[in-house]
């Protein structure tokens, strides 16, 4: 039996080679014609005790036989096509799975990798984070949210598109102008750190770095309207880099509709820009500037700041802004959307707490720090009768980074020991939301009437409140040493 | 080298048979006794330096390397089964994209092999369009929405029946009938061209064509409420063609339901008519006739009319007219959804546009024409990095044809020479919608600030508005010839 | 020809198993140094013709190929790990095809076999319908809808726990305790038969069962908020049964968002209970008890009860009670969902009817009957042009069983000779609901009007009329014999 395997391993070898050829050939055979076919009628004839009819006979099996197997061969090029396609739509899920096991299943936490890069120019570059759903089965939820981050260099300019989604534009740092197309004018506003800009549908802007030396740094919350999960941008204006819309459309369709003669719709059409941002003059961005326009949200002429509203919890160790659907100055109005901006201490944390409609979707800004979340989806002991698990998923955070936290899940956030941890979020399905803690002032076990509480932990109910209760509110220390001895 | 590829390519082809000829046996090879089993025990038995035990041994492992061979080929036979399975269910959709490919990738323009027949009767016919993210997966987002054209011969009856969906009926072309049961009676209306008429979920309605001469032609427009993107009709009333859907209860039921004799519901149940449409006399088409019934929407006796609209665009080169969400009397409230009618002189075009929110769903009406769209979905270079491409949708239009135009895609459509180009459109999403023009009075770019506008086209802005910039609003001429002077 | 065929049979099944050794060896290959290659290399070396450069050149060749086919082999492995995987997550689906084929085509009645049970314990268990899209790919629709049932023995506590899902609970039988966390404090509800209770996400509550004998049963009908279809339970106190969230987290979080000592936490986190549901002893099932509590609901200390609402239909062979969104006391408002509850005098069954807009989720509260339904989905006959198709759908009832009615499919359920059949139903997509029926009072083959419905019927109409007509309204008789005489 030893040597028969033995044996077969080159045999199969070279079947292998044969099967792998075949296939190939196959893919390929349609045009030439068949030798196979040619053999077999060249077979028929040869017969010397063939009747005329039997020849014919025999080549008319020929024929059958060949188109059988033409048949089959199509299929299975239909099935590796279909293969192929199969895995050009899969390629980035399943990348990101392998990704998941590699990191120690963290389906929650993103990083570089994590992001498409659709712009990269001299003048800076657009990321886009993949679609959630691909990012982790535990996140269609929210997979028709797309998240975007644009770094334009200091004096650029990012030229006039629209969108097939509705868009919450975040100013997490520099100093920024938004042109907006509203109706028959362009509205401009200056972009300041913490300013918020919502961009309906199908509106055109461009963007402006004011600034001479600052880069700017705008996080994108995007809501696809056509296609789940999908947006597109559509660049409005001529030229060739990038590419305007309007140069799908055939010239008799441009020239009836533009009226103009075709050497100008060319030369127009021709105009090269250096790429989706660029470099502009110092003139340029000033002659961009607003002049105290109208802004129709709220009746100002800036945007509504999340950084000059009053925190809902500040103490020594952190501060929490939120400015959510309720807020009629916000131009949230509608979107069942909330955005929060937490500033923890260093050395500090947040309590642990979780939202009780929302799921969060946090971009770190500056710091460094940890993030621990507990998770059921997880565990592996779920399908165990009367057993429920909770397994952590943590990671470390630093600028760039985005982590997500579905509602009902418990976790934190801890600032290291050198800087605050500033954390800019998108919290979708705000409406209701609430956020319930397990320690410190008004924790969700505190409110437990006494004799559940004892039942529940198995544990004298005075010295649960012990435990869990304290003066401090949502932000607390975590590190022992005193926060300022520290570098 | 090249005599060895010589040499297996007919070895190869052979394989390949011999493959393709192995797994069709694997199929089918489960019921019969195994000849390479016995052959292996055969040999097993016929050593002849072999011990009892040997053979024993040996015959064993012939069994088991049977057993793991049929496991494998199990495996392999499921596959197959599964890809069978897969290939049912995605059937339709390769089907689609293999005509997209034929026809040039477009699979934004729709005819009549991507309809489904429901009915077809000397009465008149009944065609559903395909499921949108079967015909194209760039329309997974309007999936849910279904469309089917009901062409009913004169003087016909389409009997009663109920829809798991929401319908909204427009009348193209003809004179009908339109019965719709509400609380205990039955409101019936006059269909006049242009009429448009919601059937709310589940409500029993019969349609008769009361012209004697004229076919009578509807569009209905479906949202499912049941499962995403399919609905089913059910035939209130007894008999067999159509059937009712009563026929599917047990004898029991019915005799105990409708508390009738057996015989009188069997001969109840067992009438014939000619199918889904089918031809009645006048004396009975009269008698259906509306008796000044008051309709429950908008208290008038009649339903709302698109053609009878005032135009929200009008010139010599064509007419748009358009209603929507926020018209009382269209019976339209709270479903999100305009409904907007394009009359296009011959020899004519609309401007470049977009719909910044809703996804058109467009049916040629009459006339022939051109449709060209502007899209970066189907576009290869869209992978390089900071270049977004567009690709350029067009088909020809005739009567009966359908084109989708998503939200944000720029888009025009022109007439033939010969004939105006009319048609009716059904726009989801449209609350908020706003129709945004690259040519013409009001577009966009004019819109644009002078810094921006030089910047984006890389072109002086004067130059710009003067090529973008005309008198003419929405519709233009397209042929240079003027337009009487043409056949 | 036939010679050939019995050659190659011997052959091929050669072939087939030279090919799966060949793809089991391509899996697990890679390592390994490939004697192929090596033999290539090798017979390059032996050709004597063959000058130094000739040699380099065919191993170079060698190399080549080698590279190739290794590559081809790494796609057939990847092909084959994607399909494993694949049939991972469509396993259960497939499973439950099976079942459906196997129990008659039934995709919508379901047993104790289509429930997963999450806990089971001396005090209780859990039972969670599978996901309906998993059920039968008819339920899509309602794929986002989870049922649990809940039992729990007597005197007995389930502890505090928050979901990530809209819950709305409705008690079936027995006499029970709900304690809801609210702000800082906890709301107890003495829970009765026909109790609704809403329980917002994330809020932290627990069950008592108060009575000493009586079982408590209760159906929580869960609408996710984060994951389409899937919600989790967050046990929010510590112990290790069921384990608390809390133990998620590193003891340095721990430590210091609770300031105990760590030897403190370990000891609370080591706490075992009972697991899901356990016995406690009556005096704390007393603490536990009400005290006058002012319910935020309608501003009573009571939940809403199904019971006390007076029928919409009523009469000797049963009575139908609904609670709907437009109540304002019911706690369901912004819901889309219906309660009803039917009660079926023995020998009785309701009239043929359907919803017009809510899809119906069932539970057998008491009694056993039978269920049958029109459906036109499963139908073979419904490609046939020109014919739609219906097939029965029917079911033998008992307690603890679910079916489903999508809106538009009549049906009806029947009682049994010797009970009374009680039905407690969540009904979604309830806004705007009507139920029309075929039989009775009002039925809406009575509101076709005249002619047509000698049309639909191909039947004199007043015969019609006579045969749909009867005095009852919505209950009827079933069997013939008076419902007293019988057992």
């Amino acid at each position: 039996m030893a040597m028969k395997t033995k044996l077969s391993l080159a045999i199969f070898l070279f079947f292998l080679l044969a099967l792998f050829s075949s296939l190939a050939m196959a893919r390929k055979g349609r045009e030439v014609k068949d030798p196979e076919l040619e053999t077999c009628k060249h077979q028929c004839r040869q017969q010397h005790q063939y009747t005329e009819s039997d020849i014919e006979l025999c080549t008319e099996k020929c024929d059958k036989y060949h188109q059988m197997k033409k048949e089959r061969e199509r299929e299975i090029e239909e099935e590796i096509r279909r293969k192929k396609e199969h895995e050009i739509k899969r390629s980035s899920h399943h990348h990101e799975e392998e990704e998941e096991e590699e990191e120690g299943e963290n389906p929650y936490v993103f990083e570089d990798q994590h992001f498409d890069t659709t712009v990269e120019t001299e003048g800076g570059r657009v990321r886009v984070l993949k679609k959630f759903s691909k990012l982790s089965k535990f996140l269609q939820g929210i997979e028709n949210f797309r998240l975007a981050i644009i770094e334009a260099e200091p004096h650029t300019f990012m030229p006039p598109r629209h969108l097939d989604a509705e868009a919450i534009l975040f100013n997490m740092k520099g100093r920024g102008i938004i042109g907006l197309v509203v109706e028959d004018k362009t509205e401009r506003l200056n972009l300041e750190s913490g300013d918020i800009v919502r961009i309906q549908p199908g509106t055109p802007f461009y963007i402006v770095n004011r600034d001479e030396n600052e880069k700017l740094l705008l996080a994108v919350f995007h809501t696809p309207i056509s296609t789940p999960g999908n947006y597109e941008e559509f660049f409005g204006p001529g030229g060739r880099n990038p590419e305007s819309v309007l140069t799908a459309f055939s010239w008799e369709v441009l020239q009836a509709a533009l009226k103009g003669p075709r050497k100008e719709l060319e030369s127009l059409f021709d105009q090269q820009n250096e790429g989706g941002i660029f470099k502009i003059p110092r003139e340029q961005v000033r002659a961009m500037a607003p002049k105290k326009s109208i802004w129709p949200f709220g009746g100002k002429s800036n945007p509504f700041n999340l950084f000059s509203t009053s925190p809902i919890f500040a103490n020594q160790y952190g501060r929490l802004l939120e400015v959510g659907p309720d807020n009629d100055k916000s131009g949230l109005q509608g979107l069942n959307l909330m955005l929060t901006f937490a500033n923890i201490t260093k050395r500090s944390m947040t309590t642990v707490y979780y939202n009780t409609h929302a799921t969060k979707i946090a971009v770190v800004k500056d710091g460094e720090g940890h993030f621990e979340m507990s998770c059921p989806h997880v565990s592996d002991s779920k399908s165990k009768r009367g057993r429920v698990s909770y397994h952590r998923i943590s990671g470390n955070l630093k600028p760039g980074m985005v982590f997500v936290v579905p509602a009902g899940h418990p976790f934190v956030t801890i600032s290291s020991k050198r800087n605050n941890l500033q954390i800019i979020c998108f919290e979708v399905n705000a409406t209701g939301n609430k956020k319930l803690t397990f320690a410190g002032k008004n924790n969700i076990v505190r409110a437990l009437d006494h004799t559940a509480k004892g039942l529940s932990f198995n544990y004298p109910p005075e010295k649960v409140d012990e435990i869990f209760n304290r003066d401090e509110q949502f932000f607390f220390p975590f590190f022992e040493e005193p926060a300022r001895a520290d570098a």
